[in-house]
């Protein structure tokens, strides 16, 4: 089963230095054509209009997730530690690697207009026709279908599920130290290395070395400051505002019978709910760009303009509305519309907020969850374990609910000439 | 003519920390669509298919040198150096930023095949009617010609081309950096505070300090170092030859009246010679994958095949042909037909060389051309200019032609089986 | 009064890769005999006996804090912020390079056993007949006044204190970015160039831009991490231990008549309580150390045994002491001394704590002390000022005293062979 | 023989990050106090003097030269290859610790003068009545002799040797990798995971994979950057300079009969040419130093001049002398004489040279000596070997002799104003 490579394999790694594949199902994983796809998708979809080094794939990230575990588990072997079940290698690397398999192009926005869920096409493409599945079963026919469990949660071995989806797992160490690296920003970076050296197998979960309380403290800051600096930062919320209006706009103009001068095929298929994992395939962030370059000059003036406003980074400007109610954005629409702006595609509210570790609650209802996540433990000297916030003053200060301010985006461009029309406490709202 | 932006403006970058813009024209420029284009080229064309983190793009790049030109000048205003002429500041940084605008998606692999010139559509878009165009004519008519040929090198104030385009300039400097920090690799840094240190405005020239030499040697080293480790890489090199084959095909087959099933119309430009800069605009890398994408399914097996290669890193495998000739290429391109392979497709050979730096020859005859780069000065304590590899033996050394070995590149998946029918000495070549 | 340098001095610099002196002043005053003398002190005292690389010296610190504060100083001038008075640059850089000039050898410990006061130190070397005296008198006479004034936190205009010396000041931006560098440890890294781009000078005080809010989350979280990782790690606090000791059993030795083999000038003068500036100066680590070196061979054993331990990092074993409590402490002192050991000598506790950053406490009670330490303001769009912890979790919850647990530290050696002597309760304390 | 710790030691590193010991040996050793004594040795000498942060000490030095030999026994081991000798792993690993134990304060000054070697020192105690001969002997009795052996290049097992000292020993790439992390310069860092990934032992001898040419180049270009840069800075060759008199102008005054003030024991037994390893043990800067501050005021007018200039940073000034020859010199010297300067003290003649790389020559003739130094090989897949200058043009151009132009140091505050009484052509080249 665990046929070894003749060499070992290594890919460059900016942030990992080194990447090491010595497993010949991991490589053949790894140059199937599902894999290599995810080459066209963007690590962080739009942020790159904000930051302009975040054009980074989650290609890249998926071999640091692989990387990481690769390290935990080799440290646990090395280690010998006895609570590590050796036979779960395998599978935990192959999930680490294909974890985030079935994202499509700017999956937030899409998933939010479509309802689908990456999780369920990462799924799909591991049981389907696929050639990632072809590979799987290689190794048994079960095989596949251990490797979606521990994807979906659902695993018999929480250990193995710990290690790719807790409150520190591989997927989000990986992002943290690799969106701070190719973002430029300071905030994200924290002592990888020592986390790992502290992290111990422990009756069936992954827990950490009272030692290494502060490790966890400066993780857990980190991606407070990653929330806020980068993930929820208003340029970025702006782009995605756009791009979930120029699905919304396209699949109304869809359902109304519009004749599309050009609607590959994948698109047709997503507007009708009816997507086959072949045509997922096709759905890359290439052909989501050249679609948006070609509605640029639909006859539709709403779906054209939100194009060409995306790919020219023409975005809607944001103001903070500290006195935010439903009263007021209803009144501010309403006052929209008769200065001849269209509400629903140029209005919208946002409220970021987060729960950067959660022990109670089991969901903080946003895009990144942390549901059913469990939450760090840590063992004491004696074998004693406790969780990390009753120990750790940082970390309970990190577990409340944190929220941005309502912000209301616009387009000023459009506002602006006919802000006169506006009433004054509705005029000063938007600066003007 | 110089308006300042009320407050200047900082984007996040992570090779120079921070790129500062203050004029209200390069923000402008910024913001244009052609401009913002440049977002969807990547920087070093298809290196991602070998250096998974090398997915940054022009756009990142231009905006470095850009940032890099403005150090400069701003330490040589900062010193009042006199030989510096001031009036020059805006049209070098408008050059610095646009030198690539040019730019289409593989440009080396479009440029082999179609006998276009990416800095002829650079100054075509500078002078056409576009939003760049209308940008710079704000300053005044005769800007836009100024800044085109600053790029062009045909501008009457050397110091200022010297700038953008010499040995050491600041697009070299970027693209080195650059390179370095998101392909992962160690070579391509050198101690770029230092150098922008020495750089000194001399009698029309950009020279440098005679202190300067060893850290000019660190640079040239890493010059020399990055060319061989990553733009000369093998892996690359067969994705390019995968690429310029696409290209070569589908380009064929039009001539020979081959209908595809899809052929956007700036492809379809581009095959007639007609493409203009509007058709320009709309040729991107997206609508480069998405043809790609399409064309797996084209009828025609060859183009086909290579799209799918391409798409899924299935690349040509490369030996080593120390013996490397004519007769024995021809020899092996007959045995390759008669075997049932296509020759013209499935057998490349390639032979990379470079000068590092060249203080005599007037063109490397590579790629990334040396051409007309006026050499690297010292200035020493009393005045005295000296060409830098008249000092330092490393540059001398580095000065001479660098060549690599031949390098054969095919199909290993469609030679392999049927490599009993070659003869014995060519089957050893291909390490059957 | 301001001249300038012919030729801008640059010394490179780990930290902040170069340090620029433009002023003759400050480069007068770093080749005075005194600031030279600063090599001879270690940054960190005893912490290079935990942390091998935290052998940096005051020296170097001192440069750093000048550097951060030249370029914020630089920045306020770039910007022509009115609420800058200008004619501060020179006394505040003054202050900001020779602020740690009065620290002795390992001056918490000579301190704590002397009572004396390494910013009284700083004063009277500023003021006493040196060369630094003599260097800032050729300003005028009134200058080693004012310059003594700011970093005795006396001076009339407390924004250039507030520079100097306030909760995020030039002295400790440097000192938490330098230690992190020399041990080697992450924690300790922020920002720098973030936070200095949203200082602003605002009515008298130096106050941050709202947008800097996460920066300085960053570095406060940087500051306790640094607390709790390097300066209270419980090695470098059992080496003070040991510290202390020495000195002070050299001292009790001195007031009881005992005859030294060897007791160097400054040392006596400071037994005596006596010391001029002149043997402060002589009163450096190299003598510290030479002299433990002379004494690891004098008559009295304890002198002897504790130089020893500090020569060759023979150091006192430390046990966490949940329940500790006078008398539970005076109990166990009782039964070390029946077992023949010296409670004076072999016992001590130690319960580190701090404030990392504090609004309404007056002091800390640490050893770094917040005491007086103005708090940090953030400034709004409109202008209005609010304390940080008002409007960040993060902080408020930072903002109560830290603390360790008790741990008492003792000789493992001495105690072990006897341990069979204690009560079993104690017993089981020190692990035995 | 090779006992393990219960529990792994880890050191923070700033270099490598972590220094990991896994063997009481080991452990042992670095807690002996000849080993401790270590951290009162600084690794460059007087090079803080011209770069501030190169503080470090020989102490942190020996650890990373250790850890750089675990870590590429460790791959020899993981790999499995059959030309290690894997009992060689424990005296190689003590080998690669104690090489440097034989140093004392500033060394090559004090060798230059009274004629010593740090190589017989560390072999002496390695082989003396030492701790560290204690520990080692534990192993078994000749253990010592064969640690000795290794660092004298006599050991029967030329690949152990080849590991601690050759072209690109362990103790090479740490210190090259160390000082330029504390002096902050750039050009000392190459790719340290990359090399130690292309070593292989083969047939007796450490070789370098043939892939990892271009790793050797850089490593050996920066060997070279180092060496202009920072050893042979003329600064820190001023500073050498005033230590060879103070160390001359000492014993020949003790040799003359001359009374010192005070002479601790340690000098004396050196001036005698009668220390022991004993006196050795005392013989470190903290003590070189508080000799020079007392030395200050020592009645001979020579010795406290330049003890003064060593301690208050007053150097001698360097001009290069492109003309240099013997009777120049000794015109020069004659009227310095004649000026009332002593001119074997007040001038001196510098002349640094270096082979980075020697294929052919038996000794370099330089501080840093290349004798004895087995040449770099290069394995091809097919198993040959090639010495590498023979495959790169570029170590081919580093191979030559590299010589500094003459430089002649003198104390400008004593010549400057007796200037006047030198010829006119003299006077020129001290540029006055």
């Amino acid at each position: 089963m665990e046929r070894l490579l003749a060499e070992e394999k290594v890919f460059k790694d900016p942030v990992h230095k080194s990447v090491y594949v010595q497993d010949e199902l991991i490589w053949n994983l790894i140059n199937s054509r599902e894999f290599q796809r995810l080459r066209r998708i963007r690590q962080l979809g739009t942020s790159y209009l904000t930051f302009h080094g975040a054009e980074h794939s989650r290609f890249s990230h998926s071999l640091g997730v692989y990387e990481i575990t690769r390290r935990i588990i080799s440290q646990f072997e090395r280690n010998e530690y006895k609570d590590w079940p050796r036979e779960e290698r395998l599978p935990a690397l192959c999930a680490a690697l294909l974890h985030d398999l079935g994202h499509g192009p700017f999956s937030h926005s899409i998933e939010a207009v479509f309802d689908t869920d990456h999780e369920d096409w990462t799924c799909r493409i591991i049981m389907g026709e696929t050639e990632v599945n072809q590979i799987l079963r290689e190794v048994d026919e079960t095989f596949p279908a251990r490797v979606a469990a521990i994807i979906k949660k659902q695993y018999d071995k929480p250990i193995v599920v710990n290690l790719v989806s807790s409150q520190m797992d591989a997927d989000r160490m990986d992002y943290l130290l690799r969106d701070a690296y190719f973002t430029g920003v300071h905030y994200g970076t924290f002592d990888l290395e020592r986390i790992l050296r502290v992290l111990r197998p422990h009756q069936g979960r992954i827990v950490v070395k009272e030692s290494g309380m502060h490790a966890v403290e400066d993780y857990l800051m980190s991606r407070y400051q990653m929330y806020w600096q980068i993930y929820f930062h208003p340029v970025t919320r702006s782009s995605e505002i756009i791009l979930r209006h120029i699905f919304g706009r396209a699949k109304e103009l869809y359902h109304n019978g519009y004749q599309f001068e050009w609607l590959p095929k994948p698109l047709l298929k997503l507007f009708q709910g009816e997507l086959t994992t072949s045509d997922y395939f096709l759905l890359d962030e290439a052909l989501a760009q050249t679609v948006f370059m070609a509605w640029s000059d639909e006859r539709d003036e709403w779906l054209s303009d939100l194009c060409r406003r995306f790919l020219h980074r023409r975005l809607y400007k944001e103001v903070i509305v500290s006195d935010h109610n439903e009263a007021l954005y209803e009144e501010a629409r309403q006052q929209l519309r008769q200065a001849g702006l269209h509400p629903d595609y140029h209005l919208e509210v946002d409220f970021p907020f987060d729960l950067p570790y959660d022990v109670y609650r089991p969901d903080a209802g946003n895009g990144k969850k942390n549901s059913e996540k469990p939450p760090i433990l840590l063992l004491d000297s004696e074998g004693g374990l406790s969780e990390i916030s009753a120990r750790s003053d940082i970390i309970r200060s990190l577990t409340g609910l944190h929220q941005d301010k309502h912000r209301w985006y616009f387009p000023d461009d459009l506002l602006r000439p006919v802000a006169h029309r506006l009433d004054s406490h509705i005029r000063a709202i938007f600066g003007y």
